[in-house]
Protein backbone atom coordinates (compact mmCIF):
# COMPACT_ATOMS: atom_id res chain seq x y z
CA UNK A 1 0.00 0.00 0.00
CA UNK A 2 1.36 3.42 -0.75
CA UNK A 3 0.60 5.83 1.78
CA UNK A 4 0.23 9.46 1.01
CA UNK A 5 1.20 11.84 3.62
CA UNK A 6 0.44 15.47 2.51
CA UNK A 7 0.18 17.14 5.74
CA UNK A 8 3.70 15.90 6.83
CA UNK A 9 5.17 16.60 3.55
CA UNK A 10 3.85 20.19 3.36
CA UNK A 11 4.67 21.09 6.37
CA UNK A 12 8.60 19.49 5.66
CA UNK A 13 9.02 21.67 2.99
CA UNK A 14 7.48 25.05 4.81
CA UNK A 15 9.67 24.10 7.68
CA UNK A 16 13.02 23.66 5.19
CA UNK A 17 12.27 27.08 3.80
CA UNK A 18 11.75 28.55 7.15
CA UNK A 19 15.22 27.43 8.08
CA UNK A 20 16.52 29.13 4.95
CA UNK A 21 14.45 32.44 6.11
CA UNK A 22 15.19 32.16 9.94
CA UNK A 23 19.24 31.83 8.69
CA UNK A 24 18.71 35.19 5.77
CA UNK A 25 16.93 37.55 9.04
CA UNK A 26 19.52 35.64 11.56
CA UNK A 27 22.44 36.88 9.44
CA UNK A 28 21.39 40.39 8.62
CA UNK A 29 20.20 40.65 12.86
CA UNK A 30 16.86 41.21 12.04
CA UNK A 31 14.76 40.89 15.33
CA UNK A 32 11.38 39.01 13.92
CA UNK A 33 8.13 38.14 15.33
CA UNK A 34 5.09 36.49 13.72
CA UNK A 35 1.99 38.74 14.85
CA UNK A 36 -0.81 36.14 15.65
CA UNK A 37 -4.66 36.51 16.33
CA UNK A 38 -8.18 36.26 16.02
CA UNK A 39 -9.58 38.66 13.57
CA UNK A 40 -10.27 41.74 15.63
CA UNK A 41 -8.23 40.91 18.29
CA UNK A 42 -6.32 44.43 17.10
CA UNK A 43 -3.09 42.89 15.74
CA UNK A 44 -2.47 46.15 13.14
CA UNK A 45 -3.93 48.63 15.77
CA UNK A 46 -1.05 47.42 17.79
CA UNK A 47 1.25 47.50 15.25
CA UNK A 48 0.42 51.36 14.91
CA UNK A 49 0.88 52.20 18.54
CA UNK A 50 4.32 49.97 18.68
CA UNK A 51 5.23 52.13 15.41
CA UNK A 52 4.72 55.52 17.00
CA UNK A 53 6.80 54.57 19.81
CA UNK A 54 9.60 53.11 18.14
CA UNK A 55 10.39 54.01 14.63
CA UNK A 56 12.19 56.97 15.45
CA UNK A 57 14.98 54.56 17.16
CA UNK A 58 15.11 51.45 14.63
CA UNK A 59 14.58 50.81 10.66
CA UNK A 60 11.70 48.63 10.54
CA UNK A 61 9.72 46.68 8.23
CA UNK A 62 5.90 45.07 8.61
CA UNK A 63 5.27 41.97 6.08
CA UNK A 64 1.29 41.99 5.99
CA UNK A 65 -1.19 38.77 5.46
CA UNK A 66 -4.38 38.92 4.27
CA UNK A 67 -6.67 37.13 2.06
CA UNK A 68 -7.72 39.53 -0.10
CA UNK A 69 -7.59 43.11 0.67
CA UNK A 70 -4.61 45.56 1.34
CA UNK A 71 -6.53 47.33 4.36
CA UNK A 72 -4.09 46.74 6.79
CA UNK A 73 -1.29 47.69 5.02
CA UNK A 74 -2.53 51.09 3.65
CA UNK A 75 -2.80 51.69 7.53
CA UNK A 76 0.85 50.97 8.32
CA UNK A 77 1.69 52.83 5.29
CA UNK A 78 0.33 55.89 6.90
CA UNK A 79 3.28 55.83 9.24
CA UNK A 80 6.10 55.97 6.78
CA UNK A 81 7.18 52.17 7.57
CA UNK A 82 8.18 49.46 4.86
CA UNK A 83 5.20 47.38 4.19
CA UNK A 84 4.86 44.93 2.06
CA UNK A 85 1.14 43.20 1.25
CA UNK A 86 1.19 38.98 0.98
CA UNK A 87 -2.34 38.33 -0.25
CA UNK A 88 -3.31 34.66 0.24
CA UNK A 89 -5.93 34.49 -2.30
CA UNK A 90 -8.60 32.90 0.57
CA UNK A 91 -6.18 30.90 2.75
CA UNK A 92 -5.98 30.70 6.04
CA UNK A 93 -2.35 31.09 7.08
CA UNK A 94 1.02 32.34 5.97
CA UNK A 95 3.70 30.28 4.72
CA UNK A 96 7.09 30.14 5.22
CA UNK A 97 7.40 30.46 1.47
CA UNK A 98 5.23 33.23 0.93
CA UNK A 99 7.30 35.24 3.62
CA UNK A 100 10.44 33.90 1.67
CA UNK A 101 8.79 35.96 -1.33
CA UNK A 102 7.90 39.21 0.15
CA UNK A 103 11.59 39.50 1.51
CA UNK A 104 13.17 40.02 -1.50
CA UNK A 105 10.89 43.22 -1.68
CA UNK A 106 12.13 44.41 1.46
CA UNK A 107 15.33 46.18 1.89
CA UNK A 108 16.76 43.97 4.39
CA UNK A 109 20.04 45.21 4.65
CA UNK A 110 18.92 48.19 6.59
CA UNK A 111 16.16 46.25 8.86
CA UNK A 112 16.41 46.28 12.36
CA UNK A 113 13.07 45.07 13.11
CA UNK A 114 10.15 42.83 11.35
CA UNK A 115 7.06 42.28 11.74
CA UNK A 116 4.67 39.42 9.87
CA UNK A 117 1.41 39.83 10.30
CA UNK A 118 -0.06 36.70 10.38
CA UNK A 119 -4.12 36.37 9.24
CA UNK A 120 -7.01 36.33 11.52
CA UNK A 121 -7.23 33.12 12.78
CA UNK A 122 -6.32 31.54 16.31
CA UNK A 123 -6.38 27.91 14.91
CA UNK A 124 -4.26 27.79 11.17
CA UNK A 125 -1.33 29.50 11.24
CA UNK A 126 0.19 27.86 14.30
CA UNK A 127 0.99 24.95 12.47
CA UNK A 128 3.23 27.32 10.26
CA UNK A 129 6.92 28.14 11.19
CA UNK A 130 7.44 31.15 9.04
CA UNK A 131 11.29 31.63 10.32
CA UNK A 132 11.25 34.94 12.84
CA UNK A 133 12.53 34.62 16.42
CA UNK A 134 9.48 34.58 18.33
CA UNK A 135 5.52 33.81 17.67
CA UNK A 136 3.52 36.59 19.46
CA UNK A 137 -0.51 36.51 19.83
CA UNK A 138 -2.87 39.18 20.15
CA UNK A 139 -5.84 37.87 22.51
CA UNK A 140 -8.55 40.85 23.45
CA UNK A 141 -10.66 40.59 26.60
CA UNK A 142 -13.78 40.70 24.36
CA UNK A 143 -13.24 37.39 23.09
CA UNK A 144 -13.60 35.82 26.49
CA UNK A 145 -11.47 34.24 29.06
CA UNK A 146 -12.06 30.56 27.92
CA UNK A 147 -10.06 30.83 24.32
CA UNK A 148 -6.60 29.66 25.68
CA UNK A 149 -8.13 26.10 26.58
CA UNK A 150 -9.94 26.13 24.03
CA UNK A 151 -7.28 27.30 21.36
CA UNK A 152 -4.15 25.67 22.89
CA UNK A 153 -1.43 25.18 20.12
CA UNK A 154 -1.61 29.13 19.48
CA UNK A 155 -0.69 30.02 23.55
CA UNK A 156 1.32 27.01 23.54
CA UNK A 157 3.64 27.90 20.71
CA UNK A 158 3.36 31.77 21.52
CA UNK A 159 6.80 33.04 23.43
CA UNK A 160 4.53 36.42 24.52
CA UNK A 161 0.70 37.02 24.46
CA UNK A 162 -0.68 40.57 24.26
CA UNK A 163 -4.09 41.06 26.22
CA UNK A 164 -5.35 43.91 24.42
CA UNK A 165 -9.12 46.26 24.73
CA UNK A 166 -8.06 46.11 28.59
CA UNK A 167 -9.89 49.63 29.03
CA UNK A 168 -13.60 47.88 28.40
CA UNK A 169 -12.62 45.13 31.01
CA UNK A 170 -15.43 45.86 33.30
CA UNK A 171 -18.31 45.74 30.09
CA UNK A 172 -17.18 42.23 29.73
CA UNK A 173 -17.46 38.48 32.15
CA UNK A 174 -13.75 38.34 31.16
CA UNK A 175 -11.88 36.57 34.15
CA UNK A 176 -8.48 37.81 34.83
CA UNK A 177 -7.22 35.23 36.97
CA UNK A 178 -9.03 32.41 35.23
CA UNK A 179 -6.98 34.31 32.26
CA UNK A 180 -3.47 34.00 33.59
CA UNK A 181 -4.00 30.61 35.11
CA UNK A 182 -5.20 28.94 32.05
CA UNK A 183 -1.92 30.32 30.71
CA UNK A 184 0.20 29.30 32.94
CA UNK A 185 -0.73 25.77 32.84
CA UNK A 186 -0.45 25.55 29.23
CA UNK A 187 2.99 27.42 28.74
CA UNK A 188 4.63 28.49 31.73
CA UNK A 189 7.22 30.56 30.46
CA UNK A 190 4.71 32.81 28.46
CA UNK A 191 4.61 36.44 29.07
CA UNK A 192 1.89 38.83 29.22
CA UNK A 193 1.41 42.22 28.43
CA UNK A 194 -2.03 44.00 29.06
CA UNK A 195 -2.62 46.89 26.65
CA UNK A 196 -5.00 49.26 25.19
CA UNK A 197 -5.07 50.56 21.60
CA UNK A 198 -7.77 53.38 23.07
CA UNK A 199 -5.79 54.48 26.53
CA UNK A 200 -2.33 54.02 25.38
CA UNK A 201 -2.02 51.56 28.51
CA UNK A 202 0.81 49.21 28.92
CA UNK A 203 3.04 50.04 24.41
CA UNK A 204 5.08 51.70 26.22
CA UNK A 205 6.39 48.70 27.80
CA UNK A 206 5.79 46.57 24.96
CA UNK A 207 7.99 48.94 22.85
CA UNK A 208 10.71 49.12 25.68
CA UNK A 209 10.64 44.87 25.42
CA UNK A 210 10.78 45.45 21.77
CA UNK A 211 13.16 47.43 21.86
CA UNK A 212 15.85 45.40 23.96
CA UNK A 213 15.06 42.75 21.77
CA UNK A 214 16.18 43.99 19.14
CA UNK A 215 19.23 45.84 21.01
CA UNK A 216 19.98 41.90 21.88
CA UNK A 217 19.88 41.08 18.43
CA UNK A 218 21.66 43.51 17.36
CA UNK A 219 24.39 42.75 19.94
CA UNK A 220 24.79 38.56 18.44
CA UNK B 1 2.00 14.19 -15.89
CA UNK B 2 -0.45 13.06 -12.74
CA UNK B 3 -1.75 16.04 -11.11
CA UNK B 4 -3.58 15.32 -7.99
CA UNK B 5 -6.51 17.49 -7.12
CA UNK B 6 -6.42 16.76 -2.98
CA UNK B 7 -8.67 20.00 -2.19
CA UNK B 8 -10.98 19.54 -5.34
CA UNK B 9 -11.71 15.61 -3.82
CA UNK B 10 -11.84 16.31 -0.32
CA UNK B 11 -14.40 19.00 -1.06
CA UNK B 12 -16.49 16.61 -3.73
CA UNK B 13 -16.55 13.98 -1.01
CA UNK B 14 -17.36 16.63 1.61
CA UNK B 15 -20.17 17.79 -0.75
CA UNK B 16 -21.28 14.33 -0.84
CA UNK B 17 -21.86 13.22 2.42
CA UNK B 18 -23.27 17.13 3.21
CA UNK B 19 -25.98 16.08 0.34
CA UNK B 20 -26.78 12.83 2.47
CA UNK B 21 -26.84 14.85 5.33
CA UNK B 22 -29.11 17.72 3.93
CA UNK B 23 -31.82 14.82 2.67
CA UNK B 24 -31.39 13.26 6.30
CA UNK B 25 -32.39 16.43 7.87
CA UNK B 26 -34.97 17.33 5.24
CA UNK B 27 -36.80 13.78 5.73
CA UNK B 28 -37.48 14.76 9.28
CA UNK B 29 -38.35 18.49 8.61
CA UNK B 30 -35.52 19.57 10.88
CA UNK B 31 -34.56 23.36 10.62
CA UNK B 32 -30.94 23.39 10.76
CA UNK B 33 -27.96 26.26 10.76
CA UNK B 34 -24.62 25.98 10.77
CA UNK B 35 -23.19 29.05 13.45
CA UNK B 36 -20.00 30.07 11.90
CA UNK B 37 -17.67 33.00 13.38
CA UNK B 38 -14.53 34.12 15.18
CA UNK B 39 -13.07 32.85 18.76
CA UNK B 40 -14.98 35.27 20.68
CA UNK B 41 -17.82 36.28 18.66
CA UNK B 42 -20.31 34.93 20.78
CA UNK B 43 -21.86 31.98 19.02
CA UNK B 44 -22.26 29.79 22.33
CA UNK B 45 -23.80 32.77 24.36
CA UNK B 46 -26.23 33.94 21.30
CA UNK B 47 -27.18 29.99 21.28
CA UNK B 48 -28.18 30.12 25.44
CA UNK B 49 -29.85 33.52 24.65
CA UNK B 50 -32.48 31.40 21.82
CA UNK B 51 -32.41 28.46 23.53
CA UNK B 52 -34.32 30.17 26.77
CA UNK B 53 -36.64 31.72 24.70
CA UNK B 54 -37.89 28.61 22.35
CA UNK B 55 -36.87 25.65 23.87
CA UNK B 56 -40.25 25.69 25.55
CA UNK B 57 -41.90 25.66 21.51
CA UNK B 58 -39.67 23.57 20.15
CA UNK B 59 -37.87 20.21 20.26
CA UNK B 60 -33.90 21.34 19.86
CA UNK B 61 -30.90 19.45 19.44
CA UNK B 62 -27.01 20.96 19.32
CA UNK B 63 -23.53 20.13 17.59
CA UNK B 64 -21.25 21.69 18.94
CA UNK B 65 -17.92 21.84 17.36
CA UNK B 66 -14.40 22.07 19.26
CA UNK B 67 -10.44 21.79 18.90
CA UNK B 68 -10.44 19.70 21.86
CA UNK B 69 -12.79 20.94 24.95
CA UNK B 70 -16.27 19.77 25.75
CA UNK B 71 -16.65 23.59 27.68
CA UNK B 72 -19.39 24.46 24.91
CA UNK B 73 -21.36 21.68 25.32
CA UNK B 74 -20.92 21.82 29.06
CA UNK B 75 -22.64 25.09 28.58
CA UNK B 76 -25.59 24.36 26.42
CA UNK B 77 -26.23 21.02 28.49
CA UNK B 78 -27.27 23.30 31.69
CA UNK B 79 -30.13 24.26 29.44
CA UNK B 80 -31.64 20.81 29.00
CA UNK B 81 -30.61 20.88 25.47
CA UNK B 82 -29.76 17.24 23.52
CA UNK B 83 -26.29 18.39 22.30
CA UNK B 84 -23.46 16.21 21.30
CA UNK B 85 -20.05 17.85 21.29
CA UNK B 86 -17.59 16.85 18.41
CA UNK B 87 -13.70 17.40 19.11
CA UNK B 88 -11.87 18.03 15.13
CA UNK B 89 -8.72 17.15 17.29
CA UNK B 90 -7.10 20.34 16.49
CA UNK B 91 -8.50 20.53 12.70
CA UNK B 92 -9.95 24.41 12.10
CA UNK B 93 -13.50 23.39 11.21
CA UNK B 94 -16.42 20.83 10.92
CA UNK B 95 -16.83 19.04 7.70
CA UNK B 96 -19.79 16.89 6.26
CA UNK B 97 -18.46 13.27 7.80
CA UNK B 98 -18.37 14.65 11.64
CA UNK B 99 -21.94 16.05 11.52
CA UNK B 100 -22.95 12.58 9.32
CA UNK B 101 -21.15 10.78 12.45
CA UNK B 102 -23.12 13.19 15.23
CA UNK B 103 -26.49 12.69 13.81
CA UNK B 104 -26.27 8.79 14.70
CA UNK B 105 -26.43 10.11 18.15
CA UNK B 106 -28.89 12.81 18.38
CA UNK B 107 -32.62 10.94 18.85
CA UNK B 108 -33.84 13.25 15.18
CA UNK B 109 -37.08 11.67 15.04
CA UNK B 110 -38.09 14.63 17.39
CA UNK B 111 -36.25 17.46 16.55
CA UNK B 112 -37.82 20.74 15.36
CA UNK B 113 -34.60 22.63 15.39
CA UNK B 114 -30.76 21.60 15.02
CA UNK B 115 -27.85 24.11 15.76
CA UNK B 116 -24.16 23.04 14.45
CA UNK B 117 -22.14 25.18 15.79
CA UNK B 118 -18.72 25.21 14.04
CA UNK B 119 -15.36 25.98 15.13
CA UNK B 120 -13.96 29.79 15.99
CA UNK B 121 -12.77 30.67 12.79
CA UNK B 122 -13.56 33.25 10.13
CA UNK B 123 -12.05 31.74 7.38
CA UNK B 124 -12.18 27.87 6.94
CA UNK B 125 -14.83 26.59 7.76
CA UNK B 126 -16.84 28.65 5.26
CA UNK B 127 -15.47 26.05 2.61
CA UNK B 128 -17.37 22.54 3.87
CA UNK B 129 -20.85 22.37 3.67
CA UNK B 130 -22.34 20.38 6.38
CA UNK B 131 -25.93 20.04 4.80
CA UNK B 132 -28.31 21.99 6.86
CA UNK B 133 -30.79 24.59 6.07
CA UNK B 134 -28.67 27.95 6.01
CA UNK B 135 -25.28 29.58 7.23
CA UNK B 136 -25.32 32.29 9.91
CA UNK B 137 -22.41 34.11 10.92
CA UNK B 138 -21.79 35.72 14.43
CA UNK B 139 -19.56 38.89 14.91
CA UNK B 140 -19.15 41.26 17.35
CA UNK B 141 -19.11 44.85 17.02
CA UNK B 142 -15.33 44.99 19.21
CA UNK B 143 -13.92 43.05 16.15
CA UNK B 144 -13.92 46.09 14.00
CA UNK B 145 -16.43 46.80 11.22
CA UNK B 146 -13.57 45.63 8.55
CA UNK B 147 -14.30 42.54 8.37
CA UNK B 148 -17.01 41.73 6.11
CA UNK B 149 -14.28 42.98 3.34
CA UNK B 150 -11.23 41.47 4.84
CA UNK B 151 -13.18 38.07 5.10
CA UNK B 152 -15.67 38.03 2.36
CA UNK B 153 -16.37 34.26 1.80
CA UNK B 154 -17.87 34.04 5.11
CA UNK B 155 -20.23 36.78 4.77
CA UNK B 156 -21.22 35.59 1.17
CA UNK B 157 -22.40 32.21 2.23
CA UNK B 158 -24.31 33.12 4.64
CA UNK B 159 -27.54 33.80 4.70
CA UNK B 160 -28.53 35.88 8.37
CA UNK B 161 -25.30 37.81 10.12
CA UNK B 162 -25.82 38.27 13.96
CA UNK B 163 -24.29 41.20 15.03
CA UNK B 164 -23.15 40.85 18.83
CA UNK B 165 -22.11 42.92 21.76
CA UNK B 166 -23.74 45.73 20.37
CA UNK B 167 -24.27 47.16 23.97
CA UNK B 168 -20.89 48.11 24.01
CA UNK B 169 -20.27 49.61 20.31
CA UNK B 170 -19.84 53.29 22.24
CA UNK B 171 -16.51 51.79 23.46
CA UNK B 172 -15.39 50.80 20.29
CA UNK B 173 -14.89 52.67 16.52
CA UNK B 174 -17.12 50.04 15.10
CA UNK B 175 -19.02 52.46 12.25
CA UNK B 176 -22.11 50.57 11.38
CA UNK B 177 -23.00 52.49 8.47
CA UNK B 178 -19.97 51.32 6.49
CA UNK B 179 -20.69 47.76 7.84
CA UNK B 180 -23.62 47.49 6.68
CA UNK B 181 -22.78 49.11 3.54
CA UNK B 182 -19.94 46.44 3.04
CA UNK B 183 -22.11 43.77 4.05
CA UNK B 184 -25.13 44.19 1.45
CA UNK B 185 -22.08 45.27 -1.46
CA UNK B 186 -20.67 41.10 -0.74
CA UNK B 187 -24.56 39.72 -0.19
CA UNK B 188 -27.27 41.82 -0.88
CA UNK B 189 -29.86 39.30 0.63
CA UNK B 190 -28.36 38.60 3.31
CA UNK B 191 -30.29 39.63 7.13
CA UNK B 192 -28.97 41.34 9.53
CA UNK B 193 -29.89 40.92 13.78
CA UNK B 194 -28.34 43.82 16.20
CA UNK B 195 -28.12 41.68 19.71
CA UNK B 196 -26.50 41.92 22.88
CA UNK B 197 -26.76 38.98 24.94
CA UNK B 198 -26.09 41.21 28.27
CA UNK B 199 -29.40 43.45 27.55
CA UNK B 200 -31.10 41.04 25.62
CA UNK B 201 -31.78 43.55 22.99
CA UNK B 202 -32.76 41.93 19.46
CA UNK B 203 -32.70 38.22 20.89
CA UNK B 204 -36.70 38.41 20.61
CA UNK B 205 -36.65 39.12 17.07
CA UNK B 206 -33.94 36.37 16.55
CA UNK B 207 -35.91 34.24 18.01
CA UNK B 208 -39.33 34.68 16.39
CA UNK B 209 -37.26 34.79 13.33
CA UNK B 210 -35.79 31.12 13.88
CA UNK B 211 -39.63 29.98 15.22
CA UNK B 212 -41.04 31.18 12.21
CA UNK B 213 -38.43 29.17 10.37
CA UNK B 214 -39.16 26.11 12.01
CA UNK B 215 -42.73 26.33 11.54
CA UNK B 216 -41.98 27.03 7.80
CA UNK B 217 -40.31 23.61 7.53
CA UNK B 218 -42.39 21.40 9.58
CA UNK B 219 -44.98 22.78 7.13
CA UNK B 220 -43.21 21.69 3.68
Amino acid sequence: MKQILIQTNILKNNDDIARKNRQRLNDQKIFTINLLGSPGSGKTSILEQIIKHIKPKVNMGVIEGDLYTTKDAQRIEKHNVNVIQVNTGGICHLDASMVQHALQYLDIDYLDFLVIENVGNLVCPAAYDLGGDMKITVMSVTEGNDKPLKYPFMFQISSVIILNKVDIIDFTDFDIEEFYKDIKSLNEEIQIYEVSCKTGQGIEELSKYFESKINCKKGE
